[in-house]
């Protein structure tokens, strides 16, 4: 009863609807199989997405023509840019969804690409001839075939729910776990590992007593996540901050006897950097608070979303301390906080494409791969969607480099270091962060994009006037010539020092205290010529200017990095026979076959000398 | 960790969350239970409200201060009036709704009802002490404390979902089935039986033809469902009619070995009036075609209902005989028609408040009473909020005559009479239907709320705005002298007998030739007159004219009915002390425990002898 599918996706998370819009919007015939067609693009855990390097990744996943940034910008009801007082390498954009209207929105855009076709059912199994992967089986029965599969079946792999001493199977609050799918892969030879998450409680607003907590509203000018010309958010609902204090943490340790994760019930490991309430007064037993936001669910509705407060201890010692939180002593709970357990698989088992390396043409994404968050979800399942449709059309893979782009940073990471605990995002694991910005993804991945036919021509032309225009604005700024008395009085205004004779505008701009708006209001024909500019250009400009000595510096570095990227080794070595490899070295360089020398010098374990060894064989 | 509550709802389907609305708009402190918060209102099979008798429904739950009506109007794509060009009796609005808005306003509306707290969980048992029902206790064991209880399971107590020769556990597609209620239930005593229903696959409307089938676009004035300022539809999105044939009923007939409900795996009885379509081309064998309707799910989704086609055929059947339909040869399903087995209570262990006899404060309304339909649960639900809030106040119970509304009809039914399968309404069941219009659910029904105190003063000002307006518009009738030369053209062209002499206007309009607009049309002075009224007053003042014999009529019948009604013999007589009750008549008797003589002449196999002999006991 199904024709053959160019592309099928199992799963319709954050990772499975990137996968299935990229690949279609390439031009293969995709199927996207899910449990429930009324959860596409559920948000599992808080309705936010963005935030410290992970709004980077979504800014990112939009310059490739990826869909997640444009259904934040359109369901959205906060936006705040973080760390707007770091530099602009930390400047980190961060919204509030609404959870309703996002995942009506994605279903609705899935809807509306023609090459989507949709099943409603659970895969239990792949269907696999010799070591390639052509298919897929359901609960029932029914054998979906394919050129490309790809997995994203997120916490739902022999899920296993934990609230105090109590557990049961599902793959989220009130959804069923997913069996059979991990059984076999074992069986074809994968490594699988354990891993475990946790949600906090939600909470009804109307309990809540907002006058005692702080009010923290959005950005007063609120930006946004997609380059293109997504609407801008007029009003917006605020989160507010609260604070745990010493009773909230004796009525939880209260429970630590009944906890699943401190009595070893929970076998996974969790995400170190998004720990339970309970981890944290565990570790840091010293701190007599623990921020709180308090987050709404959507623009209407009363659910509260209690961030910060993620437990599995027992519902009623759950309850019991959360009424002790300030604003928090009338609070009805609609349901308490979990842990989930669910099984991954070791992400050292994929190729920097995705694609598994024991199965062809199988590729995982998001979750599965050991990682945690929708936004590295959703840009796996990109890259998947896209390296399986390249797949389809035999065409060279896409991959990126960890100096073009986090999500470059992130799979080279996955492949080549693994994980053992949920993987996610932080700028400290980009060392070329400083070229990683939100404000240019645009500029560094658009035209590759484009190139596959996943950016738009119009996308691409927003991308070149803003690179023509900023290249403009800086030849403006290098001729223009500034006099003291123009410019002085504003100078002492800011602390800073007067000049005494005609200064380039650009050298001006160099200095810590002094912003672009400054001098456009001390000089009117400045401000004249750079108002015919866009916003985007005038602030690229000016990043340039004043971070251009460490720009400059990151870029030889990469540069460097970027020769040994292109030293490819595929195929051309037998490290069997290198007995100059030390012994960790060769067991290492056998199981993950890296790409590249590049890749090869980043695999835990692998020394210079033995990088040094590879390059006397390639003779390089 | 919770306070006691006066209600506790369980379950959020149409039933569940009328009841917990009735019973919080009323003042209970209310907390509803489900088992899923993104579910609350789901529609679980085609997404429409209304339709004859059933409309009728809506319109009484709308007069009675319940939500589905405005629900409906806020949500729907698409109004029409069936039976228009039959009798005011016959008239059943209908409309088709967005499913996901539909869902999503329940949900708001609950949330904005400061009464009603909610819980996200499955309730697996009942407290009950001695025969007195105290709340319930969940999966997790947590015990919540009330004074009543209502249960509305819909199909989800121990459900089992069959597709071909497969069947596997399940509430609802991809939704878990309840298990434990009905097992204690059956323990305390409870009669329990097994029902089933269907429902058709879904189809992605981008593959249909609709240029192959007739377009069924709405009414080009559509009314709504409540009496209240809900909006009126601006736009309306069509549906379309397409036919089986015997190519399709071929292929289905290739399934028939392989039918759950053919080879009796399926036990349970289904709605004889909503067969599956292989149940229409197996009863029907000498139909050669049989109609479908194509209904859209929302305004954007591309999702589609084949309403007609429901089945639990393999899904490979159902798909290769769907695609020989006329319109549907490309088409692609999102998934399989099934059908589903649940545990339900035989209505009759109800009183007609719907509290169970054999437990005191323990309501069941909804699909577990044997019941169909998303309106005939939503009343049911409404009935058993009022009186469990009644019962909390201690006041007297609220029942309605099946003289007053369907709802009387339909719960006297269920109680007096059982039901052996899913029971659904239809006209022909109320034998005062003229009296049960949908155009006067308001005159009948709102006085009544009002008292309760659930139907708001507004409502009340206008149904006694509309009540004054017709008995003025029938006494200008009643007074208005038509002279010949005024009207004897117009009399002539709708092929009406001219007048000779001067005649009173409302003697034209009882001509069945005649409408109120043909009169305005043709009378200056009459059409200002009336101008001022609303077209409320005039449609009821014109239904007045024309059907006042048989309305009259019914009237009295309902009078003397009535006087039956009102001999209550609760308490008063000792069935197995009456030797002249036949055998059959002192067992049912014993067992229903009718409150009044009316309620007694309607059990089956209770003769009127046997009421002559209760009423000689009674002393009447
Ligand atoms: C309880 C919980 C807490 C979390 N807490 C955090 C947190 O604190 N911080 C954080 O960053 N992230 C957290 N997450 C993780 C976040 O939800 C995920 O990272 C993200 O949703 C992963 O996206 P995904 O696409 O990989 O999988 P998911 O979003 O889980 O989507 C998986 C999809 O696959 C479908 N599916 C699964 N199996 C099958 C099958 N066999 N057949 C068909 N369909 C199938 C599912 O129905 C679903 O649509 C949490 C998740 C959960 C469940
Ligand atoms: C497959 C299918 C086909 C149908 N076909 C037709 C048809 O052809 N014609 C027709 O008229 N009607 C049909 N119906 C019936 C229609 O859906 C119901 O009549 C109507 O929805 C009943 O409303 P309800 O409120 O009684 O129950 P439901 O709408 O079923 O709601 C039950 C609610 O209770 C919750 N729940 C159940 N158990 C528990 C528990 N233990 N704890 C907490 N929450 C619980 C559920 O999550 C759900 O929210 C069909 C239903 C199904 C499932």
């Amino acid at each position: 009863m199904t024709q053959e599918y160019d592309v099928i996706v199992v799963g319709a998370g954050h990772a499975g609807c990137e996968a299935a819009a990229a690949a279609a919007n390439l031009g293969s015939k995709v199927l996207l199989i899910t449990m429930n067609m009324n959860t596409i693009a559920q948000m599992s855990c808080n309705p936010a997405m963005g935030g410290v390097a992970k709004g980077q990744i979504v800014r990112e996943v939009d310059a490739l023509g990826g869909q997640s940034g444009i259904i934040t910008d359109k369901t959205m009801i906060q936006f705040r840019m973080l760390n707007r007082s770091k530099g602009p390498a930390m400047w980190s954009p961060r919204a509030q969804s609404d959870r309703m209207r996002f995942a009506e929105e994605w279903r609705l855009t899935l809807e509306g690409i023609a090459n989507v076709d949709f099943w409603q059912e659970a895969v239990t199994g792949l269907l696999v001839e010799g070591d390639v992967c052509v298919g897929v089986r359901t609960q029932l029965g029914i054998e979906f075939r394919s050129k490309t599969v790809v997995l994203t079946n997120g916490t739902f792999l022999n899920g296993l729910i934990h609230i105090g001493e109590k557990n049961f199977g599902g793959g989220r609050a009130a959804e069923s776990k997913s069996t059979g799918i991990t059984e076999q892969l074992r069986d074809l030879g994968f490594e699988t590992g354990r891993m475990k998450t946790g949600t906090p409680p939600r909470v009804d607003g109307r309990t809540l007593d907002y006058a005692r907590m702080e009010e923290q509203p959005g950005d007063e000018e609120p930006s946004k996540f997609s380059y293109l010309d997504t609407p801008r958010l007029a009003k917006q609902r605020p989160c507010y901050i609260t604070y745990t204090n010493e009773k909230v943490h004796d009525i939880l340790r209260t429970g630590f006897e009944k906890s699943p994760m401190f009595q070893g019930r929970i076998k996974g490991l969790g995400p170190r950097y998004c720990p339970s309430v309970e981890d944290k007064i565990n570790r840091f037993a010293d701190k007599d608070r623990h921020q709180i936001f308090v987050e709404p669910e959507g623009w209407s509705t009363v659910e509260v979303y209690v961030n910060g407060f993620s437990s599995s201890l027992p519902e009623d010692v759950q309850y019991n301390a959360l009424r002790q939180i300030a604003g928090f002593e009338n609070a009805k709970m609609f349901r308490p906080g979990y842990a989930i357990e669910y099984d991954f698989f070791p992400p050292t088992q994929l190729h920097l494409t995705l694609e598994t390396k024991p199965v062809r043409n199988l590729y995982f994404a998001g979750q599965i791969n050991g990682t945690t968050g929708y936004e590295e979800a959703a840009c796996q399942g990109l890259m998947a969607g896209i390296n399986a449709h390249l797949r389809v059309r035999e065409q060279e893979p896409f991959v990126l480099r960890r100096s073009e782009a986090y999500i470059g940073v992130l799979i080279d990471d996955l492949v080549n270091k693994g994980t053992d605990e949920p993987y996610r995002m932080f700028t400290s694991r980009a060392e070329h962060r400083i070229l990683l910005r939100q404000d240019n993804a645009d500029l560094r991945l658009t035209p590759l994009a484009h190139k596959l036919g996943l950016a738009s021509d119009e996308r691409l032309q927003r991308v070149e006037q803003k690179r023509q225009q900023t290249a403009d604005v800086l030849e403006y700024l290098n001729k223009k010539a500034v006099e003291p008395g123009e410019i002085n009085g504003l100078l002492v205004e800011l602390g800073s020092a007067p000049i005494s004779e005609k200064t380039r505008a650009v050298n001006l701009l160099r200095r810590p205290q002094i912003e672009l708006t400054d001098l456009q209001r001390a000089l009117p024909e400045l401000s004249q010529y750079l108002g015919t500019y866009g916003a985007e250009a005038l602030e690229q400009a000016s990043i340039h200017v004043k971070y251009e000595t460490y720009i400059e510096k990151e870029n030889q570095q990469a540069k460097r990095m970027g020769e040994l990227e292109d030293v490819r080794i595929v195929g051309r070595l037998d490290y069997k026979q290198m007995p100059a490899l030390s012994h960790e070295a060769r067991e290492k360089l056998l199981r993950i076959q890296p790409e590249t020398i590049g890749q090869a010098s980043r695999i835990s374990g692998i020394s210079p000398a033995d990088i040094s060894v590879l390059m006397v064989y390639l003779g390089k």
